[in-house]
């Protein structure tokens, strides 16, 4: 029994700094070993040495593995937009948004695990689709709040979401040494330039 | 019994103007009172006078008639990309494609119906989504096949699509005669707008 499993503890009690990562390693590997229908819970535990018990102390389900960072990416966002300057930019207060949330993603094989997961799974893929709706509507809700007009609100939310997806789609298929907040700016650049095409 | 519901006809072998219509509508007002996954076919049969043989001539399924269109724009979205002149910039291939599925549109009040069922139905907002994903896909696929570097396809796609989701949006809210190949345009102008706003 490892010591994170002390039963009648209830809830984190102590500082245990590598088991939700050791969890989510051993479920990556599981999920795209097996699929990630096919894993169980109980098949993650015993591959860490832990249990079931305290699986569910850090994941509410096996889904939230692959997606338990969203919410927390969420809040962060609409703090970002609620500080922003006041005469900032729509635009590049989403972008600055948009970075901060990129900054987040430094492991990037761990990523690319993930994503292989995702898009191995129809469902899965909902999910992420679904979890990017989320961002949209968090950072318009945030820029609404700050009057932006909502057609301005919506056009920079989707647009910077399009240019979040493109950031992280290069950041996972890319062997450089770029990371996922440069990406970002090198994205919404290369949105600026596309968008001159049309003139 | 109606001539449109000869029993082993087979397939549709006369004009029927107005059947599928007539049952899409019935099908909406169904869903609008009872939610959609308490309407059964059997029900939108009996409220436009015709059989499930009928219906199901129509649409493979309840789903369909909210999406049935979907493929066909999907196609047409790769014509149009794949007809473009050499020298168009591939935000303006992507513009003039979306411009003509917004052609598509124009009987508000109906998309409004549609658009308000989807709104109380997660699961349908899921299949909303996976749709706008499918067509990004196309345009980026279609945008890859004219040589268009992945990452200027990739955000000529997002972008492009983002666009559409907005114009549809005005066009479900306002009041005014604008048609949705215009406010396609006026989106595309608005997001340049926006994106100038980061300079």
């Amino acid at each position: 029994m490892s010591v994170t499993d002390i039963p009648k503890l209830g809830g984190m009690s102590r500082w245990e700094p590598n088991t939700r990562a050791r969890l989510a390693g051993a479920a990556l590997e599981l999920y795209a070993e097996r699929g990630f229908e096919q894993t169980t819970v109980a098949e993650i535990a015993r591959r860490t040495g832990l249990t079931e018990r305290t699986f569910f102390r850090h994941f509410a389900d096996k889904r939230e593995v692959l997606f338990g960072g969203s919410e927390v990416l969420s809040e962060l966002l609409a703090a970002i937009i609620a500080e922003a300057p006041e005469d900032a930019a729509p635009i590049a207060i989403v972008a600055a948004a948009l970075e901060e949330a990129g900054s987040r993603l430094t492991d990037r094989e761990h990523s690319r695990k993930r994503q292989a997961v995702i898009d191995a799974n129809p469902e899965l893929q909902e999910r992420e689709l679904i979890k990017m709706a989320t961002w949209s509507a968090v950072l318009v809700a945030g820029l609404r709040e700050r009057g932006v007009p909502d057609t301005v609100a919506n056009l920079s939310a989707e647009a910077g979401v399009a240019v979040f997806k493109v950031a992280v789609g290069r950041w996972l298929a890319e062997g450089g040494d770029e990371t996922m907040p440069q990406l970002v700016r090198e994205s919404f650049k290369g949105l600026r330039d596309v968008v001159d095409g049309s003139r």
